[in-house]
Formats: structure tokens, sequence, C-alpha cells
């Protein structure tokens, strides 16, 4: 697939997403989002991609909003792509706050990652700031470099946290640790993101890459589809009020799971201490209740 | 109390449970999981049981599912426990997912857990995987003997997680490790598990059982009635919304408390700086307003 | 302003709240209560209020509720400050819960902090127990002393956790741990209590209200509007169910905030590497969506 600001790489059944406009530190803008999508589309739908891996080129993972066109740039009123959507400033100057141009274009990446049917791995090979380190938040596992910094200096510009990381971040590392560093905005060692739980580890430079696939390789062995069923499970059970909801829907889990190929292949290969060679594909053999949810849209 | 596959000892106020079927690892099967409801149905209705302990004979402490029958051990149209309930498969082929043989057997004994009115440790003295993990994560303190060795290896069988797991695992330790964890299906030691915060402690072999103890011995000496209140209302406090759920509970549970003899005699006691003795019991004693909750059914 | 039981004290931008009955270890009574309620109004009122930062007067923090009137503190219907709301005991003897004399007196602080729309960080220097932690675990950041000890007694004395801390605790400090803490009662030492993320870092004695002007010096660089929104929607954050429900709240942030003079500041004065001066008030430009949520009554 051909992309202007990420390259879109496959290899050994793991998808590698590179954030790629090295020259601007891969600063995040609207085009950037518009591929992401895509290529997150792309991998939901391709039954080679066992896993996706996100990094950046150059020395940085993403420095955060493009901030190149100066103090307007979040004044969406005065923006280049405003046009498409037109305005929710009504004639008496008051917001219609459903108007689909209030939408924040982080949370439109990140709520597409939130969504996705492959483990999604980050490889924070340098800076991720801002809308930087907000899209990695509903990745599954944050693995960084040593060269690392991070942010999420919101209040410093004047907005506030965004691509729902209001939500994704308290969950990671604590209410008290997020209000901190929401607060502060302060940059973030990897060393200090590790310890609150940010990062699932740090690595040098090199190896940073080979640890992502490494992880990666280790998620392909396992059955796709029981994969892709617990990525969703796991997350939406943090959405579940009680117990009880889970029951419900692991109950299908396992019941339609048990009658199908995989499970009886899984269980008769650990009999057999051998590998097992899963058959059941994303793309055309999730049980039918998957998704279970109903997805609420932006209003 | 008789039962097959686990063992009921009461001493000093505390109930042990241990899983006996030492030659099979303590694998988990039917009849294990109706003799554990029943276990902890009468360690609720026993005023002598302050505390539960649960652990494994033998090496393990649950080594899983029992998979000895082989390929279909999860495909229930063709087990033999299939009978009694009857099948979710309509005519046409399609899943009645509401049937209550599409039940997971698992959350059957974890929901039981969760809605314990006594404390529950589990002292985890051997392998644990599975559901041998999973059925733990609803009790309240996890200690594990050096030989601890966890696993969640749904998706390298081909099913998914149970025992709604979904809801506490990634409550317990962190949505990337439980995603990391349930996705590679690896196999943990117990300092992994410590430093992801699924255990509590860990202990030597032979000072498991008796940490266990002590703390069990530390939670006999408050009033059994506010143990009950306070176990399910943190438990209960994750499922709800909004702090001022929990203040609306927990006005209830200070007022109605505070009127009876054990809250006289708390305070009393510590004034006088002697021990308190309670007299206000479970079976008899819980305020108006306990349970406060509607409980879910299954559908 | 002048108070009984606190004292109110603005310095540089930050107000010092400190609990001011050294003679009682600062023990919690009606008076207090209200107090604090008062000091928190007027901290959210005024602009000149950056940050707020509880502390404790003497050697205690707070020793919890003022039981000093014996057995009977707790019993609601035998207190003095039981005729201003009347009963809520029916004739026949049955309690109405719903009566606001059953309302506890611990969770009208905590809630009002929740509330709080300047970070508040707990500075606490010695003992804190009881209603002493629990009006604490609202608080955004909690530093301590090496002289504080902290505990959750209540089963020790007869009643149950109160001022919502069942919904606060085991977000802080995870499920099991806060189980532990309040079936038990033990009094945990800071070391303890810093391991287990209830405190965010300790501090000799003479350094901890450095540390915390320190914290709160950092936070008032950044715009005091969006500080505001910021504290809300991170707490809220938890209460909202998914993330999509967190997108349409920033969403709204960056879309109003992105209109106003603050985000221009703060993006030129990043972009010519100077520290920005923020203009926007909390007390007259928080945005019209501001406050989003439905507060629910007590009942």
């Amino acid at each position: 697939m051909n992309f202007s600001t990420i390259l879109y790489e496959k290899a050994d059944g793991v998808l590698t997403v590179t954030l790629n406009r090295p020259e601007k530190l891969n600063a995040y803008n609207h085009l950037m989002m518009t591929e992401l999508i895509q290529a997150f589309d792309a991998a939901d739908a391709d039954d080679d991609v066992k896993a996706v891996i996100v990094t950046g080129a150059g020395r940085a993972f993403c420095a955060g909003a493009d901030i190149s066109g100066g103090s307007e740039t979040f004044n969406f009123d005065k923006r280049a792509d405003k046009t498409a959507l037109g305005s929710p400033v009504r004639e008496d100057g008051s917001i219609d706050y459903s108007h689909a141009a209030v939408r924040d274009n982080g949370g439109k990446v990140s709520l597409r990652v939130f969504d996705c049917l492959k483990p999604v791995i980050a490889a924070i090979n340098g800076p991720a700031v801002g809308i930087g380190i907000t899209m990695a938040l509903p990745m599954d596992m944050r693995l960084a470099s040593t060269n690392a910094k991070i942010g999420f200096p919101f209040t410093l510009r004047g907005i506030v946290p965004e691509a729902a990381s209001s939500w994704f971040l308290p969950r990671i590392v604590g209410i008290g640790t997020a209000l901190e560093w929401c607060m502060t905005g302060k940059i973030l060692t990897a060393d200090e993101a590790l310890e609150a739980g940010l990062l699932r580890s740090i690595h040098a430079p090199e190896d940073l890459l080979p640890a992502a696939r490494a992880l990666a390789a280790d998620i392909a062995k396992a059955a796709p589809v029981s994969v892709t069923l617990t990525r969703q499970m796991l997350w939406r059970g943090l959405t579940m009020a009680e117990p009880m909801d889970a029951h419900r829907i692991d109950s299908r889990g396992v019941y339609a799971r048990g009658r199908m190929q995989d499970t009886k292949e899984g269980v008769t290969a650990f009999l057999e201490k051998r590998p097992a060679t899963f058959s059941d594909r994303v793309s055309s053999d999730m049980p039918d209740f998957f998704p279970w949810w109903d997805e609420r849209s932006y209003s």
C-alpha cells in the first residue's frame, strides 16, 4: 500500500506501520490521521497480519500535532481543512457541539486502534509527545527505546488532553499519576514511564524493533480468532460494569470456539506435546455473536 | 461435609478448602464445580467461618480444566454432561446464546466466589493454569509458594479467557499485562506474577499455609458483619460508576452499623485500649439494606 | 477567612488549608466538615488560587473521627447534631435510608473535594486514620512525611469504610490491597503506602511542605482553565464506561479551547521558546459545556 506520511510493511505475519515524516519529527497532521485509519482497516482485513507494530522513522516516535501553522493550529474555524466539514459555530455565535467538525482528530485514530482486530504493539523509538503518546494508549503494549521522552503538555499549550486519553491514561498509570502528568505537562524519561506502568519494557535503541517483533511472534503462535476475541474481551471488559457482563460474553466465546476446529486442534496438540496449527481465520470465522457491543456514535 | 473432589476443613474460625484430585493435578471438572459452589454456600451460612482459604493437594494448585477426555473437551454438544441441560443448537444450526447450556462452568464458580460473604484467600501452592488461576481472580488475596507457575493459555488451545476473567484480570494487573498474558499464553513464574500485582506475596512452600492462616487470623479479629459488608462494598465499588453511588451505600452502612452493638463495643474497646469482642452475627444481623445490588441474571 | 477548626492561608497562588485541632490530633468533627466545605467553595471562586494544599497542624494529619464522645459516637440517633436534621427512624422502627440524616459526614467532604475546580495536594505530615485518610483519597496527589502512619480501621470499630472510599481506594491501590487494608484495619507505614501507590512520594518532615509547594508551583505555570478542565476530565474519565464517552468530552474541550486566547498564547509561546502568560480565568472563562455531567443527587 502506498502512503505519504506512513510506511506500511509486512513481514513474517507482522505489519509494521512507521510514522514517516522524519524531518518534522513525525508530527501528526490530517493526512497522517487518514492514512493511519486506512492502515488499520487494511490490517484488520488481512489474515496475513497477525500483529501490528507502530514505530517512528528517524529519531522521534511522534512529536505531537504539527503546529508549524502557528497560533491558530487548534482553532478549527481558521484551518484549511475546516471547509470540508463546515463550521459548528451558529449564527448567534454559539457552538453546536454535536457537529462533526467538533470531533477531535486524535480521537479518531485512538478509537480506531481500540477497535482493531489485531494486537497492536507500540515501539516508541524516541520522543512521543501529545497525540504522539495519546495515540499509543489504546495500543496493547508499549515498548520504548532508552531514547524515548514522553509528555502530555496539553495544559501548557492552553488546550486539554485529547484522543480519549482521559479514559485510557488513568486506567493505565493510575489516576494520581495521570493527573500529575497532565496538569504539569512535564517531560518524562523512559525510566519514569516504565516505573509508572505506561511502558512494558525499555530497550537499547538497536534492540527495540527486535524485541517488538519477538513479542509479535509469540502472539502469532496462538489461534488468530482467539487472539482477536481476547483483545476485544479484555478491553471491553474494562467498559463493563459487572463480572456477570463478562460471564455472558465469555460463555458465548467458550461455547462457540469449543465447537470449532481450532479448539480441537489446540487440545490435541497440547496432549500430543506438539505445536498447534490453527486454521480458523479472522476474515471468515469469527463467531456470529462478534461484535457483541453496541458502538456508541459520536454526538 | 463430605466431598469427592475437595476437602472441607474448619479450624480456629477458618475454613480451608483443598482442591483434591492430586493425581490429576487437581484438574477442574463438573463435579469440582458443583462441590466448590456447595462449599461456599456452607461457608456463608456458618458463623464459625470467619475466612476461607483455598489451596491444592499435592504439588499443584489446579492444572486447569480436565482435558483428559481429549479434543472434544470444550465441545459441549459432544460431552457427557450435555444431556442434563439440553442443547442450545437450534434446528437450523444456529446457537441460542441465552440457553443455560452455553454458560461457562468456570464462571459459575468465579461468580460464586465474588458473591461470597466471607473473605477468601488463595494459597497457590503450585501450578495454577487456566481455570486454575481464573477461579482465583475473585478471591480477595492471592498468596503463592515459590513453586507456583501461572498461565492463561486459552488462545494456545483455541478458546478464550473464561470465568469472567476479562472483567477481573485487567482490573488486577492492568490492561497491558492482561493482554500480553492472555494473547501469548505464556507461563509465568511466581516472581513475575508478584511483580505484576497478581500475587500479594510469595512464600517458601512450607510457609505458605501458615502465612495464609496468619492473614485469616488478622481478619478474624475484626467485626464479622463489618468484614462482610466491607468485602462487598469494595468489590461492588469497582462496579459502580460514580463516587456518589458508593456514598449512598456507605452512608447506609455507617448509619445502620452505628446503632448496633458492635460499633459501641468497637469504640469502647478502642478507648479502653483493649481488644474488642464482637457479638453481631453474619447469619442474623446483616443490616436490612444488604444486599443493595440487583444481581443481573444470565441470558 | 476565619475558621475555628482549620487555617486558610494564601500565598504565591497556592491556598494551604491546615486541619487545626492539634490538641485532638486534628480529629474530624461536624464543624470541621462544614468549614472544609466552605474552604473549597472559596478556593473554587478565587482565581488567585491555582492549587490547594491540605495538611495538618502539630504532629498529626488527622486522627480520624472525633470519638471522645464515647460509644455512641456513630449512633446518629443519640448525637447532639441529630436534631437539626431529624431522625430517619420511622415509628415502626424501620430506617428511611433516603433521609438526609443518614448521609455520611465524611462523604460530604470527599465528594466536595472530588468536585473541586482546583488541583488538590495532600501533604500528610503524620498519622492519617479513618476519615483522616479517606478524605484524602479524592485529592489528586498525596505526599507524606516519613512520620505518616495510615490506617483504615473501620472493621475494628464495628463500622464500615466511608467517605466513598469503596469507590476511590480500589481504584488507587488495587482491589486486593484495598480489601486487605480495610478487612484487617492494620496500621501502615509511609513506605508500605508508597509501595502500594497510595502515596506519590515520601519526604523528611521539614521537606514535606516545600515539596508540596514545588508541585503546586509547577501546576500553576499551566493555563488555569485547562487545569480545571483536565482535573475533571481525568476523574470523570474514571466514571465513564467507554472511550467514546471521553472522546465526546475532549472533542468539545479541544474545540472550545482552540478558539480561546490561552491556546493561541500557548502555541505561540512554545514556538517562541518562552514561558506562556495565560489570561483566561476559571471564574469567567470556562467553556459553556462545563460541567458536562449530571450530578446524581443523594437518596
